[in-house]
């Protein structure tokens, strides 16, 4: 299994203490040791940091750490794999264009006979893992349906909603999706997520013996959601995401849950585990 | 205008000494202020650095000198913009994904009307440059005539270098189209290669104060095709390209060189001034 981590703000945010503890998971705190990257969106483009070592020993991280990159999105990924070696091409995000923006997609989980989702043409995976394969199905799935994008947003994240609810039939599918405008992320098993927004507090990581008050680096008009496999911070308010919705995000706050296909037993197993030990 | 430095081999090698040379030019001895990026093969799939700072001032460029990566193909570009603004979407080099590969590809020149090259709805510009519009088409163009890629890779070589030929009659079409397999490099105004192979002997960079002796770096089996805008060492054999013919290397050696398209008059003008002062 993976961790993922999404980012979503109204005002260009560095993702430094976020994935600070995020990345003590890669081999540190953690057991997923086989590569991590981190996408920035910069408008309708991302640049994606790909790395196939362990991201807590990795000097590609502590150069993100130390040159912090502002943005209004980002997505990241720290992997254990379960399926397909560890190398470039099997390390999350993947990162495709659609529409003519960037799309980048992380996944949590593990999907049986991924091969056999179907593919048009105009997306083809170039590494081995069943993630690649369900994001290249998804984009296929959403620019037949959506030749150009749809003027009603709402089109699209209920469509989105719904074949990634016929995805996740073949196993576990928490998934971040961003295109720059919006983040989807998709609950199956296990995802959090948080809004900062005024007032600001302090917030104090689980993972790191690091603590920051958000109201000094903020303005009371900024809003920033994280979204996150497992909650990155002891003392702020997380929410658990119900399995098999997505949400969607866009500046900095939750726009729509919507439902995405039915929960698995196993995800209503995890789901009631979690909340038990809260 | 702009510089492209690509490297193609049949070992791992790091790019750290070219680049060291050719990064200089972006802002401290050239006037290549306006980004760059450098993109990294592993088997099929590339990783991109991208930056719209410039060059020479870059810390994520001082971290790759300081970490460098072993790869069979890069591509690195320097851009001084003459078509859309300074922005990561604007940022060479472009990549995007065919036949379940990454292609990258950087560009030198200016195409006028670049907008009026036809797409197919299967690769669309993320950014406003001519350039990725340019690599769009091309993309577009190598789908529709092989949907699957050729067996007989010549097919593709001469099929490439007639659209280039094609694309180039709209202005300057110097450009590096690398797959993981193969380096494509088009000569049109001006591009240089070099082959580095045994017997190895010793190097030093025109723009900095650096030589190395690749014969104490390397075994007399290792081959690393080297092509760049304008030659990078002074005491190197680099090879100038003829106007309007497209370079193709695999493995860090040069196997066809093809005519594509018409010279210019601008480009005979060029390769002349060049000759001469040689």
């Amino acid at each position: 299994m993976c961790e993922l981590l999404g980012m979503d703000c109204n005002t260009p945010t560095d993702i430094t203490f976020s994935f600070a503890g995020f990345s003590r998971r890669g081999g540190a705190t953690g057991p997923h040791q086989d590569g991590w990257g981190l996408a920035f969106f910069e408008g309708r483009a991302a640049r994606t940091f790909l790395d196939p070592t362990p991201c807590a020993k990795s000097p590609l991280a502590t150069f993100l750490h130390s040159h912090p990159i502002k943005t209004l999105q980002a997505v990241a990924h720290i992997r254990r794999k379960t399926r397909g070696v560890t190398r470039l091409a099997n390390t999350h995000p993947f990162q495709r264009e659609l529409w003519g923006r960037s799309l980048v997609f992380a996944h949590n989980g593990t999907l049986a006979r991924a091969r056999e989702l179907p593919l048009g043409g105009r997306y083809t995976p170039i590494g081995t893992t069943d993630s690649e394969r369900a994001f290249c199905h998804l984009l296929e799935r959403m620019l037949a349906k959506f030749p150009r994008p749809p003027r009603e947003p709402r089109a699209l994240w209920s469509f989105l909603a719904q074949v990634a609810g016929e995805v996740a039939q073949r196993g576990t599918f928490n998934f971040l999706l961003a295109d720059g405008d919006t983040l989807y992320a998709r609950c199956d098993t296990r995802l959090w997520h948080l809004v900062r927004k005024a007032p600001f507090g302090r917030a104090t990581l689980k993972d790191d013996d690091v603590s920051v008050d958000f109201s000094t680096v903020t303005t009371p008009r900024d809003r920033v959601a994280v979204v996150s496999t497992t909650p990155l911070t002891v003392d702020e308010p997380w929410i658990r995401g119900e399995p098999a919705t997505l949400w969607v995000f866009r500046k900095g706050a939750l726009l729509a849950t919507l439902p995405s296909g039915k929960p698995s037993r196993k995800a209503l197993r995890i789901h009631a585990e979690d909340l038990s030990s809260l």
